[in-house]
């Protein structure tokens, strides 16, 4: 484990199955759930309380999505000061919020499966944070006691699908397109409002670069925000927003194809690198 | 049973859980499975093979959400050909659609709880698909198959949050606002594309009266658009848009206040009775 009680958690596919499991010493020590939501659900006992001789050399890791089947993944648009400002718009009041289903979510080194019939497939490198306890109307200490702690995800989105309609729910959740992972960094680590450097590169060349801490609505607001609305669960993921360097804003604008490869990391957490393939 | 070889199921709550039942006789029998969900995701097995004493007089039926946890529910805007001409809008070319978690969900005969902080909350009155088989990028016979029935829905929306940000989800999920039930009626005596009386009336008065054969997308093209995006499974819930009638299209508007109560039918397959309150 490192400083501070801090640790990062992963869950990784094993025996045909998945396992979540602890970094300890450049291993991963293998933990009797079957993924960071089930131990999460369980009340995040204590790595140190089991056997931890089941390990796995860290570059022999098989990454699932960390949480394989979240109850809720909500994502929120327009969310990067920065960004928002050049782009000429006001800060919004309100979080726009959307959701995505958990079959969109792939591991942090899986293929992304572009969707078939859009030709206008772009990244989304965001922060994502993960729900440890239930909460409902969260005052802020409630709010920042439920955050787990963060990974990194990306928002893949099918420009096309997602302008289709009002809503943007088509283009956001097609299977096997949202890397989650590799690691859960814990918020005893990271605090609450982490300051990290959060990067996307496609097939080498980087296209979003910003810290974390430009966003206008943080975890502890989202959190209280959606809670308001609607009960948070262990294992739920919110995904923060994506700021600026998106295919869709670029002149010309450019989107992924087959054998794209996206690399979506943030600082401390980790990456992950995805190869866009047709299926 | 009912003719054809179709029947009507519920989920009922019971010894402080829930189970799948089965009508039979003016009688709930009881189903060794924990709702209509975990009987679908089981293959749907003939309740004929299960025991059968374990009996509950339908007046007694405590029904919870028909589908309990659903892994999916995907709603779907302007749908009803009748109500959109009428506006003056032109038919769309593909359905709207947006997401709602599944804590929104109540139960036939439960309360609605109203948003805290909304003056604008509304009805919408709904067909629901419930899925049997899983599907990806299914046929039309595929699709076909994979409705394993219809139950009543109301998508009650908090209108004021549904336009605070250019995605409706938040007005759409908040925790306790959905009616699901009470009732699914099975494809075999429905079929694919039902055409039945769907009401909605507010303290007694009728808002919305529609046949849902007047769908713009019925419920095979809704499996057939979806399933090419997202894995449909057992137990995952399409609800298929409302009619005219909903209080924000009145003049002056209408919405739903403490005490108010929605009843919501559909011929042949129940009414979901709902009253709701402030907590």
């Amino acid at each position: 484990m490192q400083g501070a009680g801090g640790m990062r958690l992963a869950t990784v596919r094993v025996d045909g199955g998945t396992a979540a499991a602890v970094e300890m010493e450049g291993q991963l020590m293998l933990l009797p759930f079957e993924d960071v939501g089930e131990w999460l659900r369980a009340g995040s006992p204590e790595p140190g309380l089991y056997d931890g001789s089941d390990r796995l050399p860290l570059e022999d890791a098989d990454f699932a999505p960390l949480v394989t089947a979240p109850g809720k993944i909500v994502c929120v648009g327009l969310n990067y000061r920065e960004h928002i400002l050049e782009m000429g718009r006001e800060l919004p009041t309100h979080p726009t919020l959307f959701a995505k289903f958990a079959d969109a979510l792939v591991g942090a080194n899986d293929s992304i499966v572009l969707p078939p019939g859009s030709d206008a497939v772009d990244w989304e490198a965001e922060l994502a944070v993960v729900i440890g306890r239930t909460v409902r109307r969260a005052t802020e200490e409630e709010a920042s006691a439920a955050i787990a702690g963060f990974t990194v995800a990306n928002d893949i989105s099918a420009r096309d699908f997602q302008r289709r309609t009002p809503e943007w729910l088509q283009g956001k959740t097609f299977d096997a397109t949202t890397p989650l992972g590799p690691f859960l960094l814990t918020a005893d680590q990271a605090g609450t409002a982490p300051d990290l450097l959060l990067e996307c590169a496609v097939d080498g060349a980087t296209k979003q670069k910003s810290g974390t801490a430009d966003l206008v609505f943080g975890p502890v607001d989202l959190i209280r925000y959606i809670s308001a609305i609607t009960t948070l669960h262990p294992g739920d993921v919110i995904l923060t927003g994506t700021p600026g360097g998106v295919g869709d804003g670029r002149d010309p604008k450019e989107f992924l194809g087959d054998g794209s490869t996206v690399t979506t990391s943030i600082s401390g957490i980790g990456a992950c690198r995805n190869t866009c393939t047709v299926r």
